[in-house]
């Protein structure tokens, strides 16, 4: 185990935006030994009051709508704005793929070189509870760290999205032009969640078809009920090969910041996901504690099975497993 | 306390597709009396292998809709074609508005008094689980006394939807012609929860504007990622008034039926549904005990508006509620 440092040297890294005192405090957080408990809660605890003046950006897609080309793009159009940005990504799924830090640096070279941004892969863990978790404590550090808008790409795979639209400010939705294909790999569900769709790879023959899709979304879109921020998703091009259609998009977040900032759902929302986070904890922690319960560990795989075959009630099912639990 | 039968009773009762007992069995499952629960819990059981058999209907839709004068003529439309159908509901919100209980058969008059169908109000309580709970298990009693057709109806009130939408083989989305202000009243993602989607009222001065509502939603809907069970949701219109639309809607579910059947979907959502039905029970019995905890009770007030506000960590806060809890 790399030596810990202590809370005031990660306290004063971190606020001085010291990079590698950053990355530490975030393999600290991520960590899953229990003797970093203590340590990583004290330095979450004194950032805190220097965390959340961030906008946290969500952005999904399916594999092969270029997420990476995209952001490497988009995040280079905002560092040329003077403005610094953090990447980080929320992917259960990527310590069983043999990790994708490397991957994810390589993906975006020129980004991972800009002194304005900073990018963190996703932490790693089976769980999506887990791994989130732990995202939404590096993005706090980032946020101690003074960077000004946080963008946490998913992979889109299972529940993640829902995952990630609960602790963003806004959620962007990558798609391809061509509807049709690209929709299969699209949970139904994620398209009422964006506040935002962004055609990516609109340019050379592309472009006619990508204006082509952005009509009819946005057609669609409209007979869809508002969210709750009273915003109306919008539908844009872009190509991050042109880098055309990218001071469009920041254009428009940046309208709906404004927005929300004056109709107070901005605030209403980030204090509504902090509940939802904690309560979020509780239920992890409640049920972790219930499956880690050797007797419920050594039931519970038979007893998934006959009630999946219809042989046991759910509910029977269910007492009789909280009864080993609760004994 | 009105006298329980003994079980023989019930289950003699429910399979005789007795109404008084099958009413007293549904009762008896409902109960939150403790003493209950074991009663309860056999007859169920007992049940169990006689249930599942018939073909369990969702539909939703906005206060105005007009979804008991649709449930009412689709209803009759069903028994007249000879099925037996019981309706049910999931509304955590008759409780506080005084029981919709008499408002539910008086709005279906005809269907009350048919003897072919079976209407079984919203069982009471606040909490979302605990009703659905009870409605899962009333469906369950139905199915054994026989009904071909479960109709289980939600007021769209926060995530019911979502719940019985978990609950049944296809969902029906009711909605009124004219997009805009009715949408309103819709949560973002039901939409795309839908199998159908019906366009009521299409009648007189409305019929062409629900035609044209239909046209609408059916092209936004084809650019809508698709369903697991890989249908492509339909539109329909219909009307109550008179009588148009029912068959159709009728023959559509039937395909969706034999179509989910031969791809084996139909038994997969099933089994898939059982489990996550056992899971939420679990997490709510946890949830309910971590809740009850008298420490938990006092503190979490205070302790929730502090995350709210940003003055502590909802990971810290969880934390120090999970140490009283598991004291």
């Amino acid at each position: 185990m790399r030596q810990r440092l202590s809370v005031e040297a990660y306290v004063a890294g971190v606020l001085a935006a010291d990079r590698v005192v950053l990355s530490r405090a975030i393999t600290l957080v991520e960590s899953q030994l229990p003797a970093d408990q203590p340590l990583a809660q004290e330095v979450l605890e004194r950032v805190l009051p220097h965390a959340g003046r961030s906008l946290r950006l969500g952005i999904t897609g399916v594999p092969g709508v270029g997420k990476s080309t995209f952001i490497e793009a988009f995040g280079k159009y905002l560092t040329g704005q003077g403005k610094r940005l953090a990447v980080l990504t929320v992917d259960p799924s990527s310590q069983r793929s043999g990790g994708s830090i490397l991957g994810d640096k390589t993906r975006m070279e020129e980004l991972a070189h800009d002194p304005r941004a900073y990018i963190r892969p996703s932490a790693a863990g089976t769980s999506l509870g887990g791994v989130a978790r732990r995202t939404r404590e590096a993005m706090l550090l980032c946020e101690a760290a003074g960077f000004e808008i946080i963008l946490v790409e998913t992979v889109g795979v299972g529940q993640s999205e829902t995952v990630v639209r609960g602790m963003v400010d806004f959620f962007l939705l990558l798609m391809l032009a061509g509807a049709g294909d690209e929709l299969q790999g699209i949970k139904r569900g994620i398209m009422e969640m964006a506040d935002a769709v962004a055609i990516t790879k609109a340019d050379g023959p592309l472009a006619a078809e990508a204006r082509r899709a952005q009509a009819e979304y946005q057609n669609a879109l409209h007979l869809f009920p508002p969210a709750a921020s009273g915003w109306v998703p919008q539908v844009l091009t872009c190509s991050a090969l042109e880098r055309t259609g990218l001071a469009e998009l920041w254009h428009l977040i940046q309208k709906y910041h404004q927005s929300t900032l004056q109709t107070g759902y901005f605030e209403q929302n980030r204090r509504a996901q902090a509940l939802d986070w904690m309560h979020d904890y509780i239920r992890q922690a409640l049920e972790e504690r219930f499956r880690r319960h050797p007797e419920v560990l050594r039931q519970l795989p038979a007893t998934e099975k006959a009630v999946q075959q219809g042989h046991e009630l759910p509910l029977a099912a269910a007492r009789r497993l909280l009864a080993l639990f609760l004994k």
